[in-house]
């Protein structure tokens, strides 16, 4: 169940040619009544934006209100100048038209190889059978849900209910795409969530920033990599609560729902990861400040010696001692401890004896959590990463 | 040729037993005379030193002068604690009582896996034998060169002679391990380089620095990453040059022959990074500064789906130009242009008409130069770096 789970809204992917082999690669989610509603949107950090992101930012600016989201895999439209914003702009007009709304009432995604022109034929087809297919089932869900992955090996869909003390429920409804290895390897990643409920914009927005902070920007260590990066979320106020603003238990309710959906998906991502056979976390405790700790566990993460020594079940500590050592944090390198899913290998800088059996156990494990505690101050912090593959080698080596 | 070809300085490398197999593994560099000489050094800027990075430090602290280097290969000695320093320490006293010269005036390194107590049996035994090998044999020199090396594949000398207009041709001669990977997946490097040249100790110093920064720091882009890092440089006056100081035509002749060493011994490094089959370089030009232009070529080169890519021999440009853009430079995507080995594949941001049977020509290199023009100042720089590979990942799954 994805966004056709949140009443008032509607879904549809079908396979329009972008790709070749036939496989899904057009989606659109859109208003049940075709009328524009509340929505909010964080983009990528990257200089270089994606024409999507730039006319999709543009749309957002002008109105905050939204009417559908079309979608595109098999094609990035990134690196492409004027054409590509023409092309992103022609996705939203035909939608429009096939939708009756305007087309800055349209925001637009694109994911796949950067700096190929958008193939506009299959586009230009695709969209009215696209319209066309718009249905609140499940199915309809799964479809776009489908339509918009690309190395992903697993569709990710979230459905999350929020209870009101004094409301009705209120539903998040999501669906992505990314098969994220951490960065700086990570590929587009796109969400879009919808709700029911009844949101005011600044607070819709703050929720979706607040959403996104300890969740994908966690999986995606830095936050702002790639060209075409979106999150999207609309709110079409079918619930019928009292229009949240940015406090009280309503908003509370609703940030935690969104915050919750986007950790499921970006839990998803990690999980599929292109080509990884680990799905790690590296928690450090103790640092100076949340700052350090997390620059910290940055370094371990984004280490190839760590991810390659996870995928051959090695607890090598003594090369997340040196990135620890070269993180830029400060601590005294002969008071930390370090422990590989409760086992503890390292005590105060040195070798610590443990159990080798409970080890091996601990790392045949497909969840690897490393535990360094710096012992300095109160800072914490913790990124989601996975393992570097004979398989991330091959899924990358090539665009063809 | 390494470091016999320059006079006054003996060397010898033998297998001690601290790895299996009966590989060389112990390995001395000495004045003849078994006297101090002018000495300088360089160590990583990571906080977790490994215990010979200590020791080294406090010897050449003491007196700026060395009689020998003492090194291994097959253990780091780090992450070690109060044992791992007196096993550094013991090494300089067992060199220097077979020497005759003061244990402070013995500098040492250790290279191989962290966190693993130095086995002090074989070095006790090791270090007289070796002592007694002394010879200022181009074999001799060799024998030494071996026994540092790790996962390198070959051996890494160089010998570089300096003209002066007003005095004796100096020597630099040196010898180095280190197969490496970028940053963050460095493993250690070593490098001993000695002169014949007569030099004051600042003076040397300064020639050190400068020599490591554009040729080691370029390589290992933010050059202080593992915990047994070191250069060092020993200066013996053997060669009858008034003494260097900081200025004139003497000290830049011999900053430019250590550069030239270091730099050698850079390139034969990245060209044996483990695992790797090309050996790419990223030059960036016209950024805001040379700063700008350090952050964003560092960006590009460590990006491992950039590095996957060449594997590949995949001229992906739109991932060159989504790791520019997340780099924090600052310059416009749409005036970008970027070539693979010359061939323009990129041209404001967009994709280039090119010849594709030269980008195959090009991209089939074992050396690979990505120009990216940024189009906004003078600023440049250029880092190099390898591909991401199987082999890569095999070498780095496992540490036995």
């Amino acid at each position: 169940m994805s966004v056709t789970a949140v009443q008032g809204f509607e879904a549809a992917g079908i396979a329009a040619g972008i790709k070749d082999g036939g496989v899904p690669d057009l989606a659109l989610v859109a208003t049940a009544n075709r009328a524009p509603v509340t929505a909010a949107g964080v983009f990528t950090t990257n200089l270089a934006t994606a024409a999507p992101v730039q006319v999709s930012r543009r749309h957002l600016g002008a109105g905050q209100a939204a009417s559908a989201v079309i979608l595109n895999s098999g094609n990035a439209n990134a690196a492409t100048g004027d054409a590509g914003r023409a092309a992103a702009g022609r996705m939203c007009e035909l939608t429009a038209k096939e939708l009756g709304c305007a087309p800055d009432e349209v925001l637009v995604c694109s994911t796949g190889l950067i700096g190929i022109p958008l193939p506009m034929q299959p586009i230009e087809r695709g969209i009215p059978e696209l319209a066309a297919a718009l249905a609140d089932t499940t199915e309809a869900g799964r479809a776009a849900a489908d339509a918009i992955l690309t190395t992903d090996t697993v569709r990710k869909e979230t459905v999350v209910v929020a209870e009101l003390a004094d409301g009705p429920a209120l539903t998040v409804g999501g669906m992505a795409k990314g098969a994220a290895m951490l960065s700086p390897a990570m590929a587009t990643m796109l969400a879009v969530l919808v709700t029911d409920a009844a949101c005011e914009h600044a607070a819709l927005h703050a929720a979706l920033e607040h959403g996104v902070r300890d969740t994908f920007n966690g999986l995606l260590v830095d936050g702002c990599t790639s060209t075409n990066d979106t999150v999207l979320l609309l709110a079409n106020g079918v619930a019928g609560n009292q229009a949240i603003t940015g406090e009280g238990h309503a908003f509370h309710a609703l940030v935690e729902a969104v915050t919750e959906a986007c950790d499921e998906l970006a839990h998803a991502m990690a999980a599929d990861a292109e080509g990884a056979t680990k799905l790690a976390t590296v928690v450090v405790h103790g640092a100076r400040s949340s700052d350090e700790a997390r620059r910290a566990a940055r370094a371990v993460a984004g280490s190839q010696l760590v991810q390659c020594s996870l995928y051959g079940r090695d607890p090598y500590w003594g090369r997340v001692l040196s990135e620890l050592g070269a993180s830029g944090a400060w601590f005294d390198p002969e008071r930390v401890d370090v422990s590989y899913n409760g086992v503890a290998v390292c005590r105060q800088g040195v070798a610590a004896l443990h159990d080798e059996t409970a080890l091996e156990q601990a790392m045949d494990q497909r969840e690897i959590e490393i535990v360094c505690e710096l012992h300095e101050g109160m800072g914490q912090a913790q990124v989601r990463f996975t393992d570097l593959t004979h398989g991330y080698v091959d899924e990358n080596m090539g665009t063809s």
